[in-house]
């Protein structure tokens, strides 16, 4: 029996968001060379910690200190690869929850090999766009790039697939996310079409959602959380921004003062 | 005989632009780790699509699916040579056009002994400043790091006798932009001085000067088309400008909202 | 005998910002992947010019040409530390002021060790919060990540020591910044908390430090003359800052167009 997707409520969202602000989670980021100072000064908006650790024996280190672990392949390099693989071991072992970003999964074989090795070591959850799920769960996929051609609509049974096989969580995105456990299914119908304008808003939204699964309580939950709050603050941004320049620096003030009757 | 210098039509701007925005060209960029996000969000504001991918096998492999391939030595290491060498190898074998954009090129020899041997992989563009220009050339140059010492005006009849030698496009941007086939020569003067102080306008042009070396058409038109777009944007933002800061956020917006009447 | 602290004078300030903007310090920039464009724009906003080149054979020749290097453990590889090691060399045997800043020490083995290990080649300045200077100093400290728990003043004794140790000044940041050679102290009281919500504030700092310390005259009063500088952008940006993402850009225009009546 298959539950059908529930929009998240405002108040479930609000509340994930309280917590986090009072938890301040360290997020352990291994990320992309693009978006580095985006997804530190998202997690500083929304009221986490970043810290980019990369060197292999400081990211083990690092990974068994930190509240979570983020692991995003966008411009994954062989000794890169490395390193994520031993903070991934590092992290499984001290109980910290890790994170995967597959970007660009699919098309390029390096990365997907590699994606598809490490989704085996029990990701607390996976947050991409609905190709990357489609290539993940080895569909034919239409995109190039990073952007999503499919409708994460007709991803959703892939990723409760993904999440069923692998014991973790997928939060597929797009016009509408969905994020699920393989049998429950939360949906959240917001965000603005200006935020595929600016890099590293999806990757944003992946260290934003290895900080709220580092909080107690139903994680399922406070990652369907994080996809609602990054999108609302989407939306609220996108009404006054002149641009993408502006919609970029209006999204982190916005985060930074968003209100629990914003979300609501 | 030598063509002088002619202004580049606004409409023959435009044209390019409204093309470029129909066929959406994605970039492969091989770029520096300071202007990454900057060059990403300039493509996307622009119209094109911007790719990041740097793993030796990913690049060779992306090479090819791209529509253009961005080479940029701002902080180049002998891995990544390789992985643009291996890049610009398979570009040439797929027909992807490359564009090269050669930074602080002639002070510090490793970098200058490779931009010199890549030169001569059938490069589509090459977009520099005077001082990148002249030692490319073999001429001695005034300039250290990265701002123009000499003129683009005394840098053109090098930049020509490059295009003629090399069969390439060279594009020398300084106060006024220089554009030739190393007969044809297209002049942009725009732009505004505020643009040296925001680092990696620079490199966004030679990202956004690939995407448009994509198009079908008249490449120099094209090329020419990149230079005075940005020349124009940069233009209008800084008259609004508070410093530059509020200059990169405004740039951003102004290339999105550019209409073909604002080139015109 | 002991100095105690004195607010540095903004007349003092003021005059060593007219001397950079005249001189226009080039600082060879060894930095961390997250703040690279934000460091550059700093730099270029206060009237300095930023290089970043970090290939090893690159790091060594540009270290003797740049005005100051910058060496910046936070995102540190072997491979950077080996680069990083070569240009420290290079700096010294040419002459070059170069400043350390010691993002994270302490938590982290590999780099505990690296950045003790460089503090015995006569850094001109280090430029760190009260964590690190605690674990230079082989205090226990308490903070975990890049955030201060410790306060400066608590910092102040290890600060003088450290100082007065390795012949180098040391600026201790924090809510009131200390800058001392081990015997004379000037301090700051200036800033806003809002600087710990964007990333890269205290890396730029140590940036604009490296070119400070390039100028010529009392380092002390120059080294100190760059916190203020940077303190009192900041607390002035804070006023109108909606949030974090406008606070970065105001802090970059602010920086920009510093009078000498805004420090004084």
């Amino acid at each position: 029996m298959i539950t059908e997707p529930a929009e998240l409520p405002g108040l479930a969202a609000a509340s994930s968001l309280t917590l986090l602000r009072q938890r301040k989670p360290l997020v352990h980021c291994m990320t992309n060379d693009v978006v580095q100072a985006f997804t530190a000064n998202a997690l500083l908006a929304v009221g986490a910690a970043p810290a980019m650790v990369i060197e292999p024996r400081e990211a083990v280190q690092f990974a068994a200190m930190a509240d979570a672990l983020l692991v995003n392949i966008g411009t994954l390099t062989a000794p890169r690869a490395e390193a994520m693989m031993a903070a991934i071991t590092s992290a499984n072992q001290a109980g910290t929850p890790w994170v995967l970003d597959p970007v660009a999964v699919g098309a390029l074989t390096f990365r997907t090999e590699f994606a598809r090795g490490i989704l085996t070591l029990k990701p607390a959850a996976i947050r991409a766009n609905a190709s990357e799920i489609l290539a993940l769960a080895g569909q034919p996929a239409l995109g190039r790039g990073v952007d999503s051609a499919d409708d994460s609509r007709y991803a959703l049974p892939f990723a409760r697939q993904l999440a069923a096989d692998y014991g973790t969580l997928v939060a597929v995105t797009g016009r509408v996310d969905f994020i699920t456990d393989g049998d429950r299914v939360w949906s959240v119908t917001d965000g603005d079409a200006m935020m595929t304008r600016v890099t590293g808003t999806g990757c944003a939204l992946s260290a934003v959602a290895a900080a709220f699964c580092a909080l107690p309580g139903d994680r399922l939950q406070h990652l369907a959380a994080a996809c609602r709050i990054m999108a609302r603050a989407g939306r609220l941004t996108a009404r006054d921004a002149a641009g993408p320049g502006s919609f970029a620096v209006g999204f982190l003030d916005r985060l930074y003062g968003l209100q629990e009757e914003d979300i609501q």
